[in-house]
């Protein structure tokens, strides 16, 4: 692992969608665009940071699985896996890294089932509802951590 | 996309299994026999379609994703995953074209976990119970939405 | 009993408004125009149709009672009904003709309310959101069953 | 009224469909049938019983209703209607005789929507499960009332 | 319709017991008593009413369905049905009239399952607990919407 | 096992209070003066009967066990362990004759928790409110099942 | 205490702000004006009313012990702490004078938590949903309490 | 109002004691201390800010109603209130500010009844579990919002 | 603070009525009656008392904030913010002193939503039922934590 | 019965464990000791006490029966038929006498299901949580309602 | 005690009527069957065991608190007092010998209520499902604690 | 498929991490270490196994597909999809192998949410709780079904 201390930013299910679709909900930044700002600010806080996103699961469960090994902290947009993956909650219990959990859209003012987060007993907390910021005070929240 | 309108037929896990499995609830005809079926009203119609089956929440989750672009509309039978795939349900909120929701096996007279649907709020209708009826009567449905 | 096949086509309170109510939900078709989409249909599939509506449970009770008699299958929008008659659930259970629930709106996207049907359960399946098509698709499915 | 003690004996939707339905579960009977063991047992006990069957709530609320100027009790058999009409628990509040609630199946043993009897709380009391015994055993305790 | 406006005062399940029934809940008053003091005021606020009374839930929903063509609001006393009467809510939905919900009783102070109303989603407010009084401000409240 | 039939008549905790505390629900009669007339009923009946109460669960459990062979059937009234005892529940299932379930007092206008009974899903049936007649009945109801 | 009767008028939390937010909830009329015929009413009905409002929970509740003392009757619109004030409830409970409740809003067509009332079960009657109606209301159904 | 955009920082009850109780869940800085460090970002991100606390909802509420005139944003710690108060939640939609809620500790991983927020669902977003990092986060996420 | 040990007696909402309201349920003495036998009981047992009541949950929030720096223990009677207050919960979690709970009526057996205490998990103990009674067992108890 | 009131003492299963087991949440003293105590308070209060223990719920419901008889009240600690005997609930609402309901330690901080009691609602009145002071407030309490 | 480690094998209510009823449930094998089948096993794995059963769940209680001078762990098929006995959950986390607890039949699928066991949570762990092996595999495991 | 037996064990989600994670909890053998133990005691009972890590719920569902072919029967620990794949357990019953479910913790006395399992209403049995013994326990289950 590398002097400078690296951060994980995990996208779940349809992230990949960003900017295209609901925008009224998620925004009109793509993830790609996300990512530049996400880079920006690491630059600024003086660490690194690697963004994946993923539609499976079990993807997403090997990914903080493996985590620890080379990160020192995640961030984690788990989108739809919120509120059904007892799987990553079990990997995030087990990795021994600080864990910060966003949201782009307010998950609390959405359906009634998207108001439980399975993630959100075991992250070190929830940032839920800005948008953009949510990644970027994620980043900072996670960097706090270390 | 051609001329012809397209139609994927998107089927869950464990539906790879039709005709060899549990007859007494879904039937002796297999996925390629139904297949057969579907294809000869589909020529009927005068449309194309395009059947698929998987036992991965996140590999149909892409598949509906990428649906947009090369097809007109899904027609899905998503098995077990009704029950439980918020990933799913976001993806079909995410695709602008119609979706048909399909099952083989009148799930209000099953198990109480199996009478709530993840994907009927999303779907512009839900056909349950008729068998190998419901994939032609499904068919029909996507055709009159075009 | 005729040679040809009968099916009763039952419609339940407040569907004689059809058309003229909150046409973003139900259409814009009344119930007579439908009926002649639904008799067209079932001349091209060589069966009898019989249509008629109330607002009365007990009426609709004594109808689907009766039917057993007279028809081959039922088809019934229970509207209203759907969510709360037992009485109608007891009398399809004890009729010995395949019945087929349909509905004009997705029951699945409205009121939490609107979700459970007592009918479901009994019927042979349900076919719900398509508008008009779901009396056509309801029709396929009941002569289907014959 | 006459100086014999009169019993109504009220039967609420499908009860007509006695014997010719579901006779594992409501016995071979019809309720003709029925009604000449009552009536023969009413002889016996020296009082005299009127039995009607309605498919309609509306009516067996009026029947209830006007119950109190001609009977001196009620044995009812409120069939699907005892789990969902609290017009008929009214009704019965506002009588001002002995209301007997009788059952030919075990409704406890049945589907769970069928535990709850919205007549219960109102009547002198329950009789569930006995078949026919259940109509003469209610008769004897409405007449114990008196 | 008559340039008078005209208000339909209608009364669900067992009202037209009311004074000779339980009068510690509902009063001394009969229906017909109110309907009294009810055109009284109706003559003082300049309006007309009609005031009916039916058992039968398919008949008020009838009434109401009507109402729209012949009456500028309604004041409905659902009785029993106001809990369990979906099929009176569409009605009213479907009515593009004002409907005023009234009960004579306090129904928040009475059995649990009184306390919820299908009514008072889709009407314009609703009074209850006043007595004959309910009438009354119901009248004034409807006639406040015209 | 005599030629006569006999009647195993079971009695749950505080019953042998019978008479003597809160009469008002209970009645005036003492479990002894219930028990000779029901003796004289089984005399009447041409049955013998036997009476039994205890304070102890594993007591009437053990009863239950033994009276499928030297009992042709089982009127019980299992008072507070109607709510609360599985295990009767099970020995009632393990005997092979039947048992009808009797109770003084209307179970369902008293507590909540009073309204759910373990026994009732597998005795024959249900007779509760009564009194005294609750064990005449249910002696009849058993006498009719022979 | 006046020979005029004298009717203490209540309003909870946030009501300050009338006429100033969510006008399409609440209407367009302040406070004051809404006092100002209210008053004007009151003259009419020949009654005194005193208009008071506070965002304290402990406040109202001493407003309303001190009621019973200075004023003939309540009426009160609690706002939030409507759904929310067990000790708002004891304190209606206690005063000895008669407490109408009155909402702006169609409290029941709105979030599910506002449709429980504590103060509903211990006031004489609820208005909900007519505007400055409800309030004119509240004080006829007040004055007819004397 | 200045130029210098001006964000009201308020603290629901027992944040006084911040420092001095709980420390392993809320951390061992003082109000105060907060408050510097929170002046200090303020100062950096060019924004004034105002803290203030209360134990008193009906204070709180006040102050987020005035909150409007003075103010550009809130910045919310509701404590012990975020699971009870209504009448806060009603404040804050009355608002045209945006607001953002904070928690010193991570709320999901607590007692089940502090998971609700009836703040969250009119904030802008939540931020719950960081420690003091969730008010330098909750000024960050407010000035984003201006 | 004094030598002597000194004990904080709060009370809740209404408590200020006692006497003179609802004797039935809280007894016949007033709040200053219950303090005179209490001081008594103080002096007997050697430490000192002080008796406060209040409206205001603010108010006895802060009471309950500043007892740990002047007092050794607290005797309280929440009323009914024991069942809605979370801040009570808080402050008492907070404070570093014994805290007893304590009620005149027996909670247990008054309505549903009296049952729950927020203040019974984080208190010593609770005493509910004795009357006055209640608070001298809860002094005595608190003097024995001591 | 002697001049002398004489109270009886009752403790339920696993209480003859006492000081044996888990002292951090049940104390150190045996029952013996507990016992010893209690008589010592007995003595000073001029009452006779019995203590007895049992692990079988029909043995205490025996010994509460018999309680009216021979002794002038009962305190009860249930253990753990508190949450499961309704047959004690019964026997105590049978006995004529007061009974108070102890607990060592505090109920309403252990497991969810130790909350409920089916005692508490017939009791006088339950003093929780004080270890071997909860035995004697109980007597104190118990001699002041003699 | 012995050198050789002994194991208690408990059994509850009915299991002594085990291979002469429901066997397609409980299997065809006594418990005298069973019990060799264990002996012969715990001759090979060189413990002792002794087996007892009772239908009393007092008498279990009791076993179970005796069991930790006597024995070095616990084997129980608590049978129905699994779903319904706190007073024995209480008993074995008294003891501080391992228990493990064990099911002839599955439980989980059976009916619902049969799905909770008060016990799992205090044992080491649990077997269900595997008729005498159960009884076999739970002694394996105990023999493993050891 | 081999003369002799072969027993394939699968493992779900995280458990590759078995030995390096949460010790405390899942014991501190690895994967391989178990596999070895497992290997050991499978050619002591003369069976073959096979074993299988996967974190896909998609590839687990395919393996158990499979497993009909080529398999006897079906160790399997599901991990975290124990408590939400449906698929699985649609998978397991289209399965004509015998399953077998084991837990290393004893899932019982964990989360709230970790008691229900969607595998064990299918399996033949589960076996919860005994660490290592878990799966050699379940070995012999599965043998023992053969």
């Amino acid at each position: 692992m590398a002097r400078k201390k690296t951060i994980l930013v995990l996208n779940g299910p349809n992230l990949n969608l960003l900017g295209r679709r609901q925008p009224e909900i998620y925004g009109r930044l793509t993830l790609d665009e996300i990512g530049r700002e996400v880079r920006a600010l690491a630059k600024e806080l003086r660490v690194n940071v690697e963004i994946r996103q993923s539609n499976s699961e079990g993807e997403l469960v090997t990914w903080i699985q493996e985590a620890s090994q080379n990160y020192n902290a995640i961030v984690i947009n788990p989108a739809a896996y919120t509120h059904t993956s007892l799987a990553m909650r079990d990997a995030i219990t087990a990795a021994d890294i600080p864990t910060v959990e966003i949201h782009i859209s307010n998950i609390y003012n959405r359906d009634e089932f998207r108001h439980h987060s399975y993630i959100a007993g075991v992250a070190v907390g929830q940032i839920t509802g800005f948008g953009l910021q949510s990644y970027l005070l994620g980043l900072r929240a996670a960097v706090a951590q270390l």
